[in-house]
């Protein structure tokens, strides 16, 4: 039987997702489902979803109602369930303020790793996220050859590699983790310096990403963060504004005493229905 | 300025199409336009664009209006015109019947390549296709491996290619071809056997297929119906029946006395609004 669902569709630089209102929290958004709305050929095509439901109505969260009107039920491409997204969250503040569900320009949102506050501007999106805590060295082996990396937890695990050129990586294959140092896998960001940094910002780099669950994307927010803190700790410091490259575009990380915060545009481009 | 288009979202065996419904062809569809809308982030995303006009009000092809109601005018994902989709006929088709524009279940839809004729079925959408004309050898270097290969024209520029296993090819680049025998560059095949026919069809193959202008797709009609011509010759036999699975499903190849038709699932999953 197929079924008709309302959806958005929105973008963060490139970092795509299927924006499925529901309000009430009527949906039950299976694995399946969310692996049928990403499928770029067969469905609506995205690197994940975005479930707008109201905290109070989702038994998950809804004890943490009085903390934010408007719970972000992130999940991967293939369904699995996912702590936290920067784009997303950008994507989804654009989306809460464009239908008069929230006023803004500032929205405060519950993810999974908590309450992240957003600021919509006509182009750029600013959303708090969780500050970079900097780990142990590890490795990825990327067509088995072994590159050295940093990890960073940023509501999320990461693994953050110094590359030469990161333009040159096959990234169609997944890099292969250690499984003691991320059990559940791990974001990968290959990163290199850039040219010289613009005015307000005081590093540049350019960076790719391949996500747990999702293959390379054209942009992750939580890994922009991470290479931020690698990059600013590479030069021996602790806070910074770092302009970085993405394959779909620009982002900006400002790291201070104790707080982390991430810019760029984030657009909805779409509105319909799928039968699916 | 940014604008607002209606749009379908469509596949026939997960060749994917943005459907643009412009019935009185008000619609500047540059190539530009098409680009954004294929874009499967940034945009609806799909193989390719197949725009609804109303013959009579497309100047292109207005002299055929007592030929066909409707002309499909398909274009590849990069904008490049394109003379003839077998798949996109069959999802045109779908979308033509469900949406009330053509009653069914037989249509005759108008394509660069002539008039086709689509059966509709409640599953299945059948189409008439250019017969596929056998021309001579030719060879594809794909990772510096030269593949030799048969051409076929099928309403556009084919060269099929017998290999081993077509799982196994690294399609990520296009391969490389004959300019002299294809100036303006052709979709290239790769099949091979499969297991034994299934009741009524002759030949059982499996392919998969690299689409000029757009890249590995999950299927191709015109390059079906191509595989099946070359696959039949070489069992000595210039009709018959024939089973193929794509990377995206099944489709059915019927080669008879100077006419070909080709038959699969093909459905409309969204509709929609983009702003682009």
């Amino acid at each position: 039987m197929r079924r008709h669902l309302p959806f958005a569709k929105g973008h963060g630089t490139g970092n795509d997702f299927v924006i499925v209102p529901d309000p009430d929290g009527a949906l039950d958004l299976s694995a399946d489902l969310v692996a049928a709305l990403c499928d770029r050929r067969r469905g609506v095509g995205g690197d994940g979803v975005l479930r707008v439901v109201r905290t109070a109505d989702c038994p998950e969260v809804a004890a943490n109602a009085d903390a934010a009107e408007w719970f972000m039920d992130y999940r991967n491409a293939d369904g699995s369930l996912a702590q936290m997204c920067g784009n997303g969250a950008r994507v989804f503040a654009r989306y809460l303020v464009e239908r008069g569900l929230a006023a803004g320009p500032r929205v405060v949102i519950l993810t999974r790793s908590g309450v992240v506050t957003a600021e919509v501007g006509e182009d750029m999106i600013t959303v708090d996220m969780p500050m970079p805590e900097i780990g142990g060295e590890s490795t990825a082996h990327l067509s088995d050859v072994e590159l050295k990396g940093t990890t960073a937890f940023c509501g999320n695990p990461n693994l953050v590699c110094a590359v030469p050129e990161p333009g040159v990586l096959d990234l169609t294959r997944a890099p292969v983790l250690d499984p003691a140092a991320f059990p559940a896998g791990a974001n990968v960001e290959f990163y290199a310096p850039a040219e010289p940094p613009t005015a307000g910002t005081d590093l540049h780099v350019r960076m790719r990403v391949v996500e747990r669950g999702v293959g390379e994307t054209m942009s992750c927010g939580s890994g922009a963060c991470a290479v931020a803190a690698v990059a600013l700790r590479d030069h021996g410091r602790e806070t910074g504004v770092v302009s970085i490259d993405v394959p779909g575009g620009g982002l900006t990380v400002t790291l201070d005493d104790g707080w982390c915060r991430l810019a760029g545009p984030a657009v909805v481009v779409a509105d319909g229905v799928v039968t699916i």
